[in-house]
């Protein structure tokens, strides 16, 4: 029976990570055709990263078609799961997003802040085609999205477009789980946490290990133990014991921009005055890894690929995608509509939670109130988000300023406006939904 | 390693069958030690059962010590598990519960109408003494209540009592995922049902089958295919056909008492005038299950148990003692704290829902808004049981009528009043939190 | 400046009533047109009342035109409000309303049970037609509407066309203040009760005279002083003590259609069998009224009226019509959008509430939460209504029979269909949205 | 028949307004005893403004008793009113407010940022207190709060006191409406604006002139002719156009703390390196107040203390005051219970709200959900408000660090604690609920 995957940005550099997925579950997730769909502009990656599949499957000795195309539709056709790893307007794109907001003093990172928004401005367009498109070619597979900001453009596609059939996944709660579980000393496995909150903004409220509420001691490692479980991708600060005491739940990497906002501001202003943001890096990390792609002996992920920041969003994937095909019903961290899971935010919002995986989709546990303490930063996260994909469908100026003066990094009501002017100019092309006077300047 | 159940109630007719479901399940939860706690007016009852309970361990060669005590708080150490199967005023107090309504021509069953705010004024508080001790003596074991109106009583202990660790069980969940699985022709395991609603109010939302969501063809085996869920404690009319379309949801059997009140007032004032409402059968029945348990040569659980109404429930509380004890983290339906899980009803009220079973109880899936031909109508069940509670735990007989004239299945300012005051009456002697002056007349 | 007042179903016998009304009022509210609109078929009845209107206008010395026709767009040219009277199908339909419920041992009154369903599903097509038509002729008027059930018809043009400046009157709540007022003999002016519900199914929270909460005194009053505030045209049964000790609010008169069900049940039958339904009783009341009316010598409100039935139900609504003009901002009880003000309802329906009635209409004082005793009746009365509305919009047969069904007076799914059955069809040149197959038989 | 008022901080420079009030408000509120409380530290400056005040009543030719007294608890015996204007550790405290944040590069307003923190850490003990005292000796008395931040404090008291009948006022929901009087040219009666949000944070969603929705009028005037309405005690930036545009609501003057963090922190942090923040320059007025209040000759209010900053604080108080005297049922915005008023904030927190004002208090205009694009950063700030309510009851440190870092002006976890730290210190002495522990250093 046939089981096809197809895999949307399939030139990425992270696809050898999410080979690598398919060949270690090929007993569970037994898929027949894998399709690595790009724009034609990266033909050069996607058949370099297409030849290094083709040999990881070769090597493993398994049963999977591997193939490009640049016929997205074509390749939607009896799609079982579909994946998307796209990046609309590639590296250079992020160094905008990165630099300009810097320039005027102000956070522009890829998901958080004024960076994040205009990902998400040009992300959105793009899934909301994929998402209609497999509405009309295959209805019944699952589109399985980790593009950033990935709860915003879940939200995107589960709001505005006839497909609900999305699943957003993130690193980040499996990457919280493996860090519990050094600090217990236990397999992830074993780990429970729930989480509370949104994509890149969760907070761990309990942790349970074997189904053992073990809160208070994790607290107590994080706080003396200096834990940290950060990907490579974004700058790992300490935090103030007291904030943790005070929080008394476990923070996600990205709450730094947030409650260190000051000391990050500060690290990314001098990465910016030397000239090495996040783009710069990675541009040089892509380069290498794909000269080392390219070696006809090479039939295995590479371990550099680890260090390139997003390790692990392939395992969550490739994990939802099993235990979908299976029915299985375990609990997996993903981003999903809310619809009452948590109570202070409105019922047609996507968040990230912890779901019984199901052959129709994850059932989210439910949460309840959020905890008192942080229940104001998320509705407010959260209020913030939606204005972005109101901005992000409807191409309107104004309300892309209220996702900007909403957004907690943004301090000024002028610089907002200026930084938004800049931004919407040099992504213009990427931007179809705003008029060209609204970005012309 | 230890591993003690304590079955309060334990000389009831019901205990073969829970130690039936202890021996097939001994693998998986391996327990040690099983006491029978009862009141001495029960003895010759509870030695009995305790004799059998024994000849079975003995047949099924199972390493597990089986006794029985009056002294409830000796039981409880080192208690892992406490059932709960306590019929406070005994059958002769079921008999009033369903015969005085009638006599006025109000339904009065043991779960539903005014019987059923008796049964719920009589056993709140000896559950409470319970929970309290089990808060002294065992506060990390948990307590499984089948008790009816099982709802009820889980919420007032919940409420109003220190020990949390309390969960609800009835057999009507897994009677309906059996008669969905006869439809389908699977067995009970691969069918699951997303039930909404209260304890014996509960509703079918959407049936799967292997995770696969067949809720149409549910509802059409259901409307013309004549299936019956029914347990035999209670009359099974059949439905309406366009209630069943109107509904499309699965319908639980005690719906029956309030979507067709007529029919069955009619039906249980004619048993009440030939003298056979459901205390006289059980009466019957129970006579005759203890003769047959006093045969030395019985070493299992008798067929005519089944008869008796309550089939499954022990099944349900030992999965849930199972998935406990292993941190299972199956999908199981209990009666437990809503927290949001049903955003139309308040957050400290107990539902029955699908929940995730862990070794820290359950976590209930998120169900969201009511559906909303059914949402006044459990809105208002549920208010009612509030009411209920209240007054079983201040004994205010303002608040007693309150539950009365609010139950649905009252329908007379008036007669509210006669009845309460004649059960108020009978029932004296258990009902301590009701002051003398209350219950005289 | 001129004033232009539209009364759609002018030839109603109340006509003469809200004359006096605006003959009353004219210093502040100086009507200068008034236009009686009705069907051709009430020709005889429109212009008996017209001339009645005139000769009041000549007597009371005011420069108002008044007129009649039969064209109601040319009418509601340039008007500033407009106020429904109508009754679709006359009182042979509400004759219906009332005898096939009670036929078959139901409730069947005109907003009540089964008969105000039928009522409704009569009404909403005319009210969305007239609703729409003001919405392009004069989208600036107030729609005042007091057509039964008021509630229900003001919710369905709230939600269901584009016109939103509806206003839901009755009489009831100015019955009650004035029935208080009595009690405490001070004029009903200086009463203020805090309404909480919904139309014809609405409490009296708190009760204040001159802004000093006195509501116990009135409890008291009401229940050892046998106070009566029912309208002429529904049966006034006393109630039960304990039933208001317990509520401790003041029930409204049509509250004994759910909480005196039975007794209500039993005199609406014994009057069904003699054939003096109250359909029948206003017949003769209203041959005798337009007798009356047609005297050349009758130039003011004849006093029989009084006794028809809707006393003071245009007092409410020249009370309205009067502050908005003059953006009065004094409190008046009226049915309005919820939008938060009992936050258990949901937003988008219609309550009946004190609100101040300013020129941009009516702004609801806060409720907050229902009082606990009476949330669960609240919550599902609102359900109903809105299925009631749905299946009035749609012409849906399965919403219909849902509406039946989740009555509070509906006590059999089989006799839910056979009353609706029945009431379809003898109404079906009434129901232009159900469709001829639905009502057939 | 006696009408008392007590005013507590009686010795404030700002005394001279609110007895101008009460003189011109003399015949719908005949008070005839005004008790001036102060602590004895301030003897010298409440014996100076009692003989003003007994000047400025003799003037107007009024019998009014006015007295001063250091017995807080006698003062109170047969009070109507009681308003408060207190400054816990007077401008000493609040330069430490203002500096201490300053100096690390934080705004320390007096009512937001840590400013405000610590001034209601100071406030709130000393007002429950007062409200404890009201409970027990004058339980039916109106207690005014204006004391800042009026919000929290009303809160405080509303929550943590048994006294329940306190309101707190502002003059800032006044400036607002008579700055949007100028802009149309009509008196501020004739203006309405529908005020939505906190005190200090609230907005302007609707604007109506005598009842006339004029909104979109008065943004346009506001974004091109350049109204201020900014009281004199703070800043006051121009708005961004787009913000106002994409706002479509009045700001406050307060906001600009917020959307425009980055101009008023420089504004700020300039005034500490010149040593004139807002506590330096009112510590100059108030000593050439108090000089100027000494003249025999001044009997009337002098003209300096509009430039004082609070003008009309005491007109809000004295038209709260009248309005319950009188139950004028006029509609006044107030800060009051929030009860369901908004709904996504919870129940009990205090809001500032328009309201009718009755003998029993206000009783609050339904506002329903907040407008989408300030809802997220309402929510938060309430949030706020409320770890800053607990933190000030509780004395806890943790909670106190809560309210830093979740407050939008602290943007940095480290300096959260330093600030905290100092300001605890400094404030020792008026921070009884602080262990010694907590404050030392």
């Amino acid at each position: 029976m046939a089981l096809k995957v197809v895999i949307i940005g399939g030139g990425s550099s992270y696809t050898p990570e999410i080979m690598e997925g398919f060949l270690k579950r090929y007993e569970q997730f037994p898929v027949t055709d894998i399709v690595l769909v790009d724009v034609k502009a990266g033909e050069e990656k996607v058949k370099i990263v297409t030849a290094l599949a083709k040999r990881m499957v070769l090597k493993a000795g398994k049963d999977i078609r591997v193939s490009y195309t640049f016929n997205r539709k074509e390749a939607l056709q009896g799609a079982d799961f579909v994946t998307t790893q796209i990046r609309v307007g590639g590296l250079q794109a992020r160094a905008y997003d990165e630099r300009i907001p810097l320039k005027h003093g102000m956070i522009g990172q890829e998901t958080n802040g004024a960076g994040g928004i205009m990902k998400a401005f040009r992300t959105i367009p793009v899934m909301l085609e994929i998402a209609q498109e497999m509405h009309e070619i295959c209805p019944d597979a699952w589109l399985i999205n980790f593009t950033n900001p990935a709860g915003i453009v879940t939200e995107a596609v589960m709001n505005h477009s006839p497909f609900k059939n999305v699943i957003g996944v993130c690193n980040i709660p499996f990457n919280m789980r493996s860090g519990v579980g050094e600090l217990f000393q236990v397999p992830a496995e074993r780990v429970m946490i729930e989480f509370v909150g949104l994509n890149h903004f969760v907070f761990g409220r309990k942790v349970y290990i074997d189904g053992v509420d073990r809160t208070a001691e994790a607290m107590h490692h994080l706080i003396y133990d200096d834990v940290d479980y950060s990907p490579a991708n974004i700058v790992a600060l300490p935090w103030n014991k007291q904030f943790l005491k005070t929080l008394n739940m476990l923070p996600n990497p990205y709450h730094q921009y947030y409650f260190q906002h000051e000391q990050v501001l500060k690290k990314d202003v001098e990465a910016y005055q030397t000239n090495v943001t996040r783009a710069e890096v990675v541009m040089e990390v892509e380069e290498a890894l794909f000269k080392k792609y390219q070696s006809p002996n090479l039939d295995v992920k590479p371990e550099e690929l680890e260090q390139r920041g997003g390790a692990y969003y392939s395992e969550a994937a490739c994990n939802v995608m099993t235990s979908i095909y299976n029915n299985s019903m375990d609990v997996q961290t993903v981003n999903t509509l809310n619809n009452g899971t948590i109570t202070d935010l409105p019922a047609d919002c996507v968040i990230e939670v912890n779901s019984v995986i199901t052959a129709s989709g994850p059932m989210p546990l439910s949460i309840g109130n959020l905890p008192a303490v942080i229940s104001g930063a998320i509705v407010q996260m959260k209020q913030y988000e939606r204005l972005v994909v109101e901005a992000a469908v409807t191409g309107d100026y104004s309300k892309a300023y209220a996702a900007m003066i909403m957004n907690p990094l943004v301090t000024s009501d002028d610089k907002a406006q200026v930084v938004l002017d800049e931004l919407l100019h040099v992504h213009q092309s990427n931007l179809p939904q705003f008029s060209k006077e609204v970005v012309k300047q």
